[in-house]
């Protein structure tokens, strides 16, 4: 086998072996030849090649996403690695295991004017779990100088300098560091930044290892709950006649279904779901908006609970966090392994374990509670959806409706991306199909890696994924269609309104020109140039029954991935949805 | 005049325009709406909305690179604020000053799950002059909440907490920040981080300003040198007989030319310019790679300096740079007002001052010294240029010839923005046309913004302004095309090799499936469609014959901007190249 000639990049690469990081995305550069050299020539590993190091980033976090374990991306020194930051960010909000492998230079090239040398050191400090600084030398700040780049220059090459030992101490350190940050991925979910650094020659190769570097295992902490906290959360449910659960990013397939059935047959519990939570029950709350949307204050008043019980990620309904920060509930608990968000600002219990570990304690032992809570909201509930359906059928083609036509479009057990922000609210106002597995970056809620992560997605999971996303996202992402994976039963959506039809929602100053420039930044793009440029199958509609004939066959398998645009007035857009909530009501 | 309501929102703005600030770079966003009202309503600002934080933040850097004064970006909360980063990496290593001026959410909405929120404050710590993190509330840690998100919940509504005194001692506070952080970028040319909190709601409007902050003027400190240093420098110089001056980036004009005669007269100084030097002399060495890539280790030896002077930016000749490390100098003077860059490990004289001072005072006291320097790498100079011009004329199509063809064609008195890596290092072998003002993003060499930036240069300088990039740099900032300020006489070359062709040139293992994917990433992408997309002429040659045609008419006025791709053999471009610099030997 070929090996990169540089211990450190062997040692890199066999202890993300040894962790079981198998998926390396590796966009190109000379300082990271080493890591390249070895991923690539190791078939252990899937490597990837993504030149655009910020859709490389986003790529990456797709397939951690859907895999659930830690995916690496690899870059050369410079700015290539700042790339990659908008994607870290929001593997550190969404919790998923993203390892980024730097390439440097050595610290005597930092900081002295050498070409494509940046501070790299602790660089994204504010949105990574641990950042690991490998050296190459322990006492590298008195370190001699070495200069391999022109051969010829003999005179320096009986400079070499540190001794057997102090290699062995370096060498030891930087395993601690690197398995230390693997772990710290695995255990916690999240990303974290391994910054190594690199002298010349960077291309040569071997054929044998000449490192062995530990792997210390990680040593998985037993769940539990004190006693006292189960049994005074025991008490209190077992009082309250008003509960709501509120579920945030939930992956599927999570949470067993008889706690979800356990939770859904009681009479004093509400289960708010959102498109992201991937849950499902007929006496579940979908669609949270619709509910609260249309309430006065006195509806607030009887929907606010007594208990608050939350699990999952971020929640992307505005409504339902403006009225539990103003209803707020006597307690609110957060069930979860790391983070304790006090989102409504009335956190009271912070249980540091899964949702299934605590419902499987605490479930068993709660009583069922007479109460008319679920019932009088069912019933609410239930007349929305007649509204909603009643609406649907009244309006013109807008972004509403196309929504309504799409969702009902895409194909059961398949995958759904939804880009931010107005997909993935609109999609909210709809009851899904149960069998579909929903994601969307709500990490950071950025449109910045929509596409490069459903693709990324896609590439890992093998069920059809269909990501349906607005144009500005859509465009904003494009170098995510610049890679040679994309599967050829992906399917991209763009709802094309022109702009960013969501700003005409916000209270804003619309329709002068200051608006449609820098708030809805207007536009006449459409996505065929792309298509036509990255070999992807375009259609594009502007109405209601084109729509449905290009959805009967967009589906089907074909040699290409497609994408299907969907042309909608944007002058019409805001005013179907604030009817909408009208309506509804 | 309508003026955003906040009083921190105008804050900033009066703060700007008093400053002068005038280029504001909008991209859409909520959080951001108090900027965007005030800074698009108030005809003193010239505003540009750009979606794309990335572009939007190096087009930025382009207009603030040719005005050579503080540009500012504006974004939302949450990642977009991340994309600007490789802009902001740029800009602190090419001494540009760029104002960062993200919104962000009040204190006690950060860290607790809501949505499109990170943790922004000293995000660009390692790479910025300046962090000034605002505050709506010197005691925010214990603020009361408010939530303004939906008026219907009038049982907050009394909750206002800031006492006036307070409000009078943040209004202070922040002005000082601001006033600091501008001053810093005009003091100090480069990037600033300002980060804006504001409190919901976000888009009322006044017609009256509610404050008037105060602008502290910057001090200009007098330059000077010590009189003992300048003493040593003189003495120094006066008794070397090989002396090199060396130009790193450099803008155009800087420099006053009496000066630089004065040098050009000395038989014992050479002066090394780079094709960014944007310094010219007959006796001057441009392309140094020209005359150092042949030379043996015994011409080394001839060609070290006794005494090296720097000025300007970072270099671009790797050769350059290994000549004078390994060869060094006695002595390394940098004349700088900023940094000490000890790029060949042997600076011994930092003299912080411009270089027109330092030459005003040092020259006039220097005397000629008798030395055959000067003459004897004159001689090589003129039998290289030789070997060039026969060479060239030898050659089939290929990249060298193309930049041959390209740079000879340009117009004289325009503004001409080179790619990295592959295309400034071309450049470099050919002498230029002297009325040519050269730019290159050279502060960390990426690939990440080189069309933004010549895109904003030609925004902010009404010469014509010609690109010459690669094709992974093109297709990388594809997304610097989407906006509406491209001028009509803008005209980008793009050399097509169907991958990095860099990765050719140094010492990997080519010709190889895993070369060709991880190092060259190969494809067969062309700019046609990106040019349809974005309204670009766009036409196309693959020789030389078709190349000289197109470009007799390329910079000719028409009514839109044009490109020109080049296809060049990407299988010969490396051979031709390496064979050059045997050859000129």
């Amino acid at each position: 086998m070929i090996y990169p000639k540089i211990p450190l990049a062997q040692t890199v690469i066999q202890l993300c072996k040894a962790k079981g990081v198998k998926h390396i995305v590796i966009s190109p550069g000379s300082r990271n030849a080493p890591l390249t050299i070895g991923f690539s020539n190791d078939d252990y590993f899937k490597c990837y090649s993504i030149v655009d190091e910020r859709c490389a980033a986003f790529f990456a976090l797709g397939i951690a996403q859907q895999l659930q374990e830690p995916t690496a991306v690899v870059c050369t020194s410079g700015s290539a690695l700042l790339n990659y930051y908008p994607a870290v960010a929001e593997a550190f909000y969404s919790d998923i295991p993203l390892i980024v492998l730097s390439a440097d230079r050595p610290k005597h090239l930092i900081g002295i004017g050498d070409g494509q040398t940046i501070n790299q050191k602790n660089v994204f400090e504010n949105h990574v779990l641990c950042s690991s600084n490998l050296k190459l030398d322990l006492k590298e700040d008195n370190i001699d100088l070495i200069e391999e780049e022109l051969p010829v220059f003999e005179n320096l090459e009986n400079k070499v300098k540190t001794l057997p030992e102090l290699k062995k101490t370096v060498q030891e350190y930087n395993e601690e560091e690197i398995d230390k940050a693997i772990n710290m991925a695995l255990l916690k979910n999240g990303p974290v930044h391994i910054n190594v650094p690199f002298d010349e020659p960077l291309y040569t190769m071997v054929n044998e290892s000449s490192v062995k570097p530990k792997s210390i295992d990680l040593e998985n902490q037993p769940l539990e709950i004190d006693d006292y906290i189960l049994g005074d959360c025991i008490k209190d449910w077992n009082a309250a006649s008003k509960k709501i659960v509120l579920v945030g990013v939930n992956q599927p397939n999570q949470i067993e279904q008889h706690w979800l059935d356990n939770l859904a047959a009681d009479d004093s519990v509400i289960v708010f779901t959102e498109t992201t939570s991937n849950l499902h029950h007929d006496t579940f709350f979908p669609s949270i908006d619709k509910l609260i949307a249309p309430l006065k204050s006195e509806d607030f008043g009887k929907l606010q609970p007594d208990i608050l019980l939350t699990f999952g990620g971020l929640i992307v309904s505005k409504k339902v966090k403006a009225f539990l920060r103003a209803y707020r509930p006597q307690q609110h608990w957060h069930i979860d392994l790391k983070k304790a968000n006090d989102t409504f600002f009335c956190l009271n219990n912070f249980v540091k374990t899964t949702p299934n570990y605590f419902f499987s304690k605490f479930l068993p032992q709660i009583k069922s509670i007479k109460s008319d809570y679920n019932s009088y909201w069912s019933h609410i509930k239930a007349s929305r959806r007649v509204k909603h359906n009643n609406y649907l059928n009244s309006i013109d083609f807008s972004d509403l409706k196309a929504f309504d036509v799409i969702l009902n479009s895409i194909p059961g057990d398949t995958i759904l991306q939804l880009g931010n922000s107005s997909t993935v609210r609109y999609a909210q106002l709809f009851d899904l199909n149960k069998t579909l597995e929903v994601f969307c970056n709500r990490g950071t809620s950025g449109i910045d890696g929509c596409t490069a992560t459903a693709i990324g997605s896609a590439v890992a999971n093998k069920k059809q994924t269909t990501l349906i996303t607005g144009d500005l996202s859509f465009i904003y992402d494009s170098n995510a269609l610049w890679n040679n994976y994309i599967p050829d039963n992906f399917r991209i959506i763009v709802i094309n309104n022109q702009g960013g039809g969501i700003f005409r929602i916000l209270p804003g100053h619309k329709n002068t020109e200051n608006f449609d420039t820098y708030f809805e930044t207007n536009h006449h793009l459409t996505a065929e140039h792309l298509c036509n440029m990255y070999g992807l199958k375009y259609e594009s509609v502007s109405d209601e029954a084109a729509l449905k004939t290009s959805l009967n066959s967009f589906y089907s398998e074909g040699n290409q991935p497609k994408l299907l645009e969907v042309f909608t007035p944007k002058n019409l857009n805001d005013e179907v949805l604030l009817n909408y909530f009208k309506y509804i009501g």
